[in-house]
């Protein structure tokens, strides 16, 4: 027989056998006195929506719910991606409870919306899989809300994306600088800079610059990126003022530059060699262990650089992170700060495709 | 024995045997008097480069420029963009003109740089493949001047990406709307609408939302966007005031709402089925010959949905002709021109890679 419940302040209180039926052995809701438990609306209108549970009585009208009315109430903000995105992990198998006490002892910091239990495990046996946070597609997020956990994105259709936010701090065994040449001639062209007949090493093995094609030479003249030719001024290795190609820089791409500057010189100092990520509408792609060019891997991320204050779109997350899995890469998001004291003022944050 | 060129007005100008020489048999500049030819500084730049030309003299200075001087003058804007798709095309076997008299007949309108000549002629055989648009990745390129042809996309660090740009009216085949049934019961939640168990064909053969899961019905409860909603409520199928769910769709969306509305409703009249795109980070994708769900084919379009006065971004552009591309789909914008006189308003547009 199914049982029936009681909405009153945010819960809906259900008795009779409620604990062992809903809570102990299928991880619904929290225990109250007796046999008595406390369900969130989600948990509830999950129970109605199964046949589970009968009917909510709403305390202050009196009314009896079904799963429509129940619904149709919307009890509680996002109430509808949320129920969504409940149900979705509960049909895979997996219990999960709101990211509050007294659901979870324990709830993860941050704006988690559910704690995920490992399969097999519910709320009682102290251990928490993820921190789950969900959002519809038109709902921003700004960096600084990132947490390492999934992130659920519902989009106008009900259909659900789940994306594993983590850490990704790059790192690299690449040939290091200690062997770039010394003041090469080169000429700043409008957003280009062509280096005239470098030693063959500075494309061959530390990767920089694009042979201009078409000519056969021992010491190819080199096309270097403004972000390449500005590291390599700043050492010395170009006959440029590091501070001329910077201003173009600036002229050309605006305060955009100096945050590409900051994390393409971060990536070269871990030995991890950037080159444009254009192709992929990233800012770079990189390759964390070049021997020589003739050697090539694949490279492994494609990073992507925002102030740290950015406000990510939910479609734009999507456009990145599905076309990296496309070419198999891993998105990761450089996040500078300007004002950061110590460090090099960059976090840096991967987004995957997850399925649960 | 090479010759040299003489820089004056604007083009260099070459005597001797020139014309046989660099014109007639390979298609550089235009033909002057007797044997003398003209070329764009372009053009002079890849003799110079080919070590075809020996060096080129400046009218005015009288200085004696090789190559590297030559190209550090930047002689025109965008001189080293346009020099490198130069290079690039002739590489590939083509020969290329400036898109102007008198190096051409008669040449393409609108922002072309260059006319490239179908493989295998020349500027004096009066045909030309396709009208040729430069840019370097910086530079924005506003919807207005889209014009069919292939438009080369120059990145920071040289590499070339050709799109087609063509027009694509999108038709197709669906089921048509004729069968839709009236007044079902439907309720709007925060940004989404839930159909209470229509009838199955509303699902199954016009492709309207997407049923909850989790429970068996013959007449499956849908979940529709809000866009799919409004058309039809517009047309009596739930029982929703149209007016009600495109107000919602504008508190959520802003007008970006109307725009795409217009866009869903000209594409249904098309016998086309719009689903959402945003798992490509698109609006729409489309199935042009829905006859079942059941029997879905490959969805064929990816559709965004612009103001017609939007200005691109070369990176954007990259990022979704290239998912598009992975997907085995065409990249189509829908450019919306709200004050446009008689027609839906609409300008369709499909960008695709290209390899000359």
């Amino acid at each position: 027989m199914a049982l029936e419940g009681r909405f009153e302040d945010g819960v809906v209180r259900v008795g009779s056998d409620a604990r062992q039926r809903y809570h102990d052995s299928r991880g619904y809701g929290y225990p109250l006195e007796g046999n008595e438990i406390a369900l969130a609306p989600v948990e509830a209108a999950h129970l109605l929506y199964r046949g589970d549970l009968e009917a909510v009585v709403d305390a202050e009208s009196g009314e009896r719910l079904g799963f429509r009315e129940f619904v149709a109430r919307e009890p509680g903000e996002d109430f509808g991606v949320r129920f969504l995105v409940y149900a979705d992990l509960r049909s895979r198998g997996f219990y999960l409870s709101p990211a509050a006490e007294p659901w979870v002892a324990d709830p993860p910091s941050g704006e988690a919306d559910f704690a995920v239990f490992p399969r097999g495990k519910g709320p009682g046996d102290g251990e928490i899989a993820y921190a789950l946070r969900i959002i519809g597609e038109r709902t921003d997020i700004p960096a600084s809300e990132l947490r390492e956990g999934v992130l659920a994105v519902v989009d106008e259709e009900s259909e659900i994306t789940y994306f594993e936010v983590g850490r990704r701090d790059p790192t690299g065994t690449s040939t290091p600088d200690a062997s770039l040449p010394e003041g090469c001639a080169a000429d700043l062209l409008a957003d280009r800079v062509v280096v005239w007949e470098p030693p063959l090493e500075l494309y061959e093995r530390t990767f920089y610059g694009q042979p201009l094609e078409g000519r056969e030479y021992d010491e190819p003249t080199l096309q270097c990126s403004l972000l390449e030719a500005a590291y390599l001024a700043e050492r010395g290795a170009i006959d440029l003022e590091p501070e001329t190609v910077r201003e173009r820089g600036r002229e050309v791409e605006g305060e955009r530059f100096d945050r590409r500057l900051l994390v393409y010189t971060a990536l070269r100092e871990r030995d991890v060699v950037p080159k444009t990520g254009y192709k992929f509408g990233a800012d770079f792609r990189t390759y964390a262990d070049v021997d020589s060019v003739e050697d090539l891997g694949h490279s492994e991320l494609l990073v992507r650089v925002h102030p740290a204050d950015y406000v990510f779109e939910p479609r734009d997350l999507a456009l990145d992170v599905r076309l990296a899995h496309g070419v198999r890469k891993t998105m990761v998001f450089a996040l500078v700060d300007d004002d950061a004291e110590g460090g090099d003022g960059i976090d840096w944050w991967s987004l995957e495709r997850l399925t649960p």
